[in-house]
């Protein structure tokens, strides 16, 4: 991690070398000790860097170039490898200076826990804050197995903190009926399957007001992603979460953050889940960072 | 192999102890010898049962929960390696066991002959019996370079025993002319490349009738099946084949047994196949069970 | 490579042994030392003629059998490892000799600079050649890092021999902003991210022309095709792709040649990419070589 | 994880179906959340066990057969995803237990800081014990980074509870020059790069004391056990492995009891790493469980 | 398979085309329907064929060229699948034929029951016939779960029908305690462990006898050789494998057959296995065909 | 690449931020256009750097830290894919600005053509330069299969500019006859299969001399070493490996610089090859830095 310091590690194709002259920044949170299932996502955001060397820097979609946007990489924020408490507070640590800066947050996982200390420090600054949740699964739980900070929970933290009618999710295919049933009784918004069209629903309703994105890469399906810890079948297409980046970056929403988590490289031999990523990140570097004014 | 006695291997997720009590079988059959390609489908229900405990418990497809259902899981039928004709008389004899106890057959497999002894016994006891069954292959050879036992086989064999027109063969994209003509020459329905909608079409004409899906893993486009023994590309999407599931769970057949066969986890690094496979079982569990009746 | 020659490589599947009584020949360029990103394409049509075996000689789709028509399958064209020159002029001689014999040239890549020299010298034979391109990138640059033979420049040299508005680019998602311009202000036609409806379209005005047809493998999803070297997320399904050469099969267009290129065996574990591949020329086999006439 | 009540996952071959009627106990310990590196070995465990029916039951080297041991395996601690001290102590609990019924505790890691709670509750049992510990890495750190909990610190631990000269190290070839002297000026034996032989020296020194042996995988070379979280070149092979697990078979120390750790199977494609493990979990249950009388 | 008519597959490097004019006969036996752990040695001849094109045609160990030996490569010959008597039907008629041309007949598996056949037509025609075996497993089992026909019988077999003591196994480390018996009662001589120390004493003994080689690739260590069926730690390594070939070659035995089994390249992603079998044979060749006179 | 500027990419653990303070310059040469089996290698120099930070930075080998050596890490040369004559001259000029600024130029490769130009560099500063070189394959050919830029070339033009006694190849065990000869009749030692004990022999004949060290990773066994273009049987262990390279640190001879190439990472799942190669820079880092002087 670094803001002016000298760094070592590799960085985001066409990053900024200087963090104050950033509109953006990108920072990694190599965090995956409380996963229940495949560990290894504490690897996600170097590769993402790592691959991003292939990509282009002109979005046919967007038609605009990554030199158009300032974002400075950061690098991977240190965490301690198996304390979970200490790693999720020096990540709201972190975010929060990037805020204090006025930049604009956009994180990579590592598993879905590190969003959680992210929305918080977002909330802290955008108090009418709302959550677009694309994922797999509800994150809805409040403990898994005793564990109140797991990566089945970080949606239930934020949705209790800002409200869960605050909160939108989309693409769910995976959860326990409770958490399904406490979300449908708090008035929190779940689209089911879906994330095209009931975007397109949602984002007049939530036009001029702050939003934070996060995406689990799992929102895809496994043929898409496989390169993540808990793959499910029935998800959507890469083309299908291309165009939902696309159709917020052209609402009326104000988008203040993001993050994409739970790539987890080594169960993907062909390195398409990365690949997938790093391309993701450049439609939200075109699409988003613009848009929190 | 179990009924009641001791047994030490895994079992898929939330499955009943007790084999009275349940309404339904899980059983592996771990052959694969008369393949003609790739090998190792005889890992198939294994590994199926390992991933199963990444799975949730519910389905939001259904808003069912595996609780609901008492199954149990009797292991692995042993089979003989290298013999196939004893393997296949050991499969029928189990299933009409499990038959004989007026129970729910839902087997895994293993290449696709082994369909072909559960099918001959559920069809001892449901004379009016028709068959459902999805693949990219016809397999209505009548042998296979000379041997009748082959995993290209077993549409033909049971749609000589039950008549082939009461087969209905969905998503098929590959097989000899030979196999086409000899279909549309004995009345057998074969929908070719699709799934879903001429499912919607045939079902209401099979209203109140015992039916037997068999699943061949492969009716899924190699991107969301790459763990089977032949990938031909142009296939379904997981999100098009948990619907047939689900299509078939609403209508007014009576499904009195299933299969779901050729997952080869070995060429599946990622091991989506085996986890798209145990959420397969989890919606035939919630979604054909009781349809028996 | 052989003419007459005794040959002792693999060859694809019902490949007829002569090369005068054939009307098409199939032949590998296995070149991959421009590539800018992952290498390995040099071992696409080896594994691609490997996996043929499992392939039926039926096409369901087309209602052909490879029995219908004579190919020859030449093997490898011995090309000089990392003499880029010497290889694309090798190609060239190797395919003046196929054209003069009056024969389709149906060519498996190797790199997509391959495709350079063969189009030249089909060029030589149709003066009103037009080209239909399938590609997830433009390759439409002049030069790559000041090296004007590049995997990233094919498409920009034939342009610029027969004319860009001869040149038609299809699902085209990725490229430098300069090159799309670049095709704009020449009147090139690029169909951006879809393939099959604006095909459709454009076939009708190439009636009666003889068309040439690349296919870069990633112009599909990279779920339908890990192998190869640069994926790119929001590709079409191969069930499009199968669609686009039946689409053009049903066409008045005259296919007096074809290639398939950029299949990297080595980041593809399942083998799924080279097997779609190998089905993908059997319909180009099945669908175009009678058309050239 | 059982005593006695049923228990529905997979056991090491040939395992004793009655905990009490058993003179050993295997179970594993699924936590890696403190790795520094690279994680999975949550996952070895089951893989060893599930591999174990490959296994003969007869060893050659000792002319033995496992039904000549009676070992009860209790399936895996569940422990609490991400939270190390937790974990600790249920491990320490769970050996406890094993102990005062006065079997052999025999764990399969999991990172190899569960080997410490285990060495505390054997401690706490045997005051005059000794420890042997073949390992790449000296593990004698304080603490990684910050954190005391760490797959760096379980030797350091155990050395300080029970006299750092009843610590015997074998195989160490990498480790924080602090770490050497720490042991140097502690008095601390270890034996850098070699096992066998300097095994052979130490071996007679302990004669009739209680010995604790924890082995880490990666003690192989890379060749050996490439699915391991930090493969580090230079080791032995499993060939010398075998031979001192025997060396001390055949000599008078009294085992007590021992682990196998930091099996990682994600990063082996052959499941060599596994394999291997199992069998020298057998040669460890033939050789070593008598031993401790 | 292909005595003198056109052939398509791929052939062994620098092999003859002319079968009369060659000395040696290099032929695939690809079965592997009798294992009873993991399949996929059928694809172990043609994998061993194509790497072999990165062989180097010179031995430095044995100073010959493979352009002073001709062998001629029939290819595989074409077994069905899942009919183990068949199959071993059709390779022993072959290699009747070989051995009734008066040609040496080199083998590659497949599992290691094709041995079975092999050997059995070697002693009609050498009636003073040894066999050398070295293989990880005895293999002396009379039956495989009921099944006689079992990859784990074929020296007991061969062992029954030319006598025991005419049979020398090094290297072995598993297999069941009946097995190790029955050979010490029978007078069948079993190195355990080693390979060329004990091949070194038993080979003057051998001296002018007719000898047949059958080697299974997993006497190497899983770390030289992870791409097999059963990997078993505490293995030879490949130099010590190479030092008995040229051991053999430099003895006064006649060899007058020789086969190399059970490689399966879909568990070896480096494919080392394959490359190494190739080698293995070039050695093979060089050594051994000549000295069958 | 660079000398003073910022820079972007990851470095090797523990390098020094400043050229000019620096006494060693690491730097990776991408290149694998020239390789007529597996490419891959231009992906070495990354790979090794990333896994870097798995090391530990002290030797108990040699009982030095990292830290008391200043090395820089200038990235890769940025190399024109597929011209191999402009990537060479990019090369030699590097390296000449290197040995102008009089440090130790550790090259990573890269095929091990990268070698031929480095070597020429230094010979131009060394007249008096001896080779020492540690490969699998003699690489002593004019030309391959007439290109006379290839990888199977660099010690015969290096050989041929310096005087092939002053060339010294460890470990061969592969290569042509005439190779071998061309060696012999001109004076150029090569040690085959060998490579410590005649290193020992050699090192005191080049007693205060200037020696380059060239290593082929292939000199390992496959076993030891998977990554790499051209797997060979037969090889040292990596032990045996870092044995020599502490000899070679512990003689006379001064270490005028070094390269360490081949290293394919997508060969290698585990990475293990990777991973020795990070731990050989350490220790040639360590061990012959000062030795230049």
């Amino acid at each position: 991690m670094r803001f002016d310091e000298a760094y070592s590690g590799n960085v985001f194709i066409k990053s900024h070398p200087n963090f104050e002259e950033s509109e953006a920044v990108i920072y990694g949170m190599p965090m995956d000790w409380t996963v229940s299932y495949r560990p290894g996502s504490r690897f996600g955001p170097a590769r993402i860097r790592e691959v991003s060397i292939g990509l282009e820097e002109y979005s046919p979609y967007l038609d605009r170039e990554l030199g158009e946007v300032k974002y400075f990489d950061a690098g991977d924020i240190p965490l301690p490898f198996g304390n979970a408490q200490r790693s999720l507070d020096l990540i709201e640590e972190f975010v929060d200076r990037v805020l204090a800066a006025d930049k604009f947050p956009l994180g990579l996982g590592g598993e879905h826990l590190v969003s959680w200390p992210v929305m918080k420090a977002v909330y802290k600054k955008y108090p009418d804050l709302a959550i677009i949740h694309m994922d797999a699964h509800t994150d809805l739980r409040e403990h898994y197995e005793g564990e109140p900070l797991s990566h089945a929970t970080p949606i239930r933290k934020i949705a209790e903190l800002i409200g869960p009618q605050n909160v939108y999710s989309f693409g769910i295919r995976s959860g326990m009926k409770e958490e399904f049933e406490w979300a449908k009784e708090n008035g929190m918004y779940i689209a089911k399957f879906e994330v095209l069209e009931p975007l397109k629903e949602v984002l007049p309703t939530l036009a001029g007001r702050p939003v934070y994105v996060t995406i689990d890469i799992d929102v895809l399906d496994p043929a898409h992603a496989p390169g993540t810890g808990t793959v499910d079948a029935g998800g959507i297409t890469s083309k299908e979460l291309l165009a939902a980046i696309h159709e917020i970056a052209r609402s009326d929403v104000r988008v203040v953050g993001a993050d994409l988590v739970e790539v987890a490289p080594i169960y993907d031999h062909s390195e398409q889940t990365a690949n997938t990523a790093s391309k993701l990140i450049r439609e939200m570097i075109l699409g988003w960072v613009q848009k929190r004014k």
